[in-house]
């Protein structure tokens, strides 16, 4: 599957979901999101994911989630809490837009 | 803070949580992972995460959650059930041992 390709990529292109949201906004809107999940989406908090690359449609849900309660997280529940739908497909399409490649191990 | 960087990495590094972990019997372990996450833990499925280079400690505390029941999904409730600590400990050490790369954006 992997065979003459270096690396196999994931991001743009998983952003279909989001295509009505603002890549600019959720951007401006990810400066408050950077402490723990870093300025372009890679953790610099342990027990952070990433979220460069991510499908849109995954972080949807999980912002969806820790707004409403399904999904608890002592920082992520009060993070999330005031973000209107509009910022979290901005933010959904911020993150997913980062190309990330992973290296294919020996 | 990227400045002269062309790339920034996460990987490898991150998995000093998991150093008594066995990598090989997590990547032979994977093997039920990547029907949604991928081979290399890239999503294939759209409300899936990617799981490359995740950090070990991030891993080991969301496949506990859902074989516990603190995080509920219909697939991964299932997946995580039959898991011991030492199974979660080697995924969570092979996924966050693969190397990922995000471009920075224009």
């Amino acid at each position: 599957m992997i065979r003459g390709a270096a690396w196999l990529l994931a991001g743009a292109g998983l952003a279909t979901s989001s295509l009505a949201a603002d890549v600019a906004a959720g951007r401006q809107k990810a400066a408050a999101c950077a402490v723990c999940h870093g300025p372009l989406g890679l953790a610099t908090a342990p027990d952070a994911p990433n979220l460069a690359g991510q499908p849109a449609l995954y972080l949807v849900a999980q912002l969806r989630a820790f707004r409403g309660g399904a999904r608890q997280n002592e920082v992520m529940t009060l993070m999330a809490k005031p973000l209107t739908d509009a910022d979290i497909d901005n933010l959904a399409a911020w993150f997913s837009s980062l190309v990330i490649e992973v290296k294919p191990p020996p």
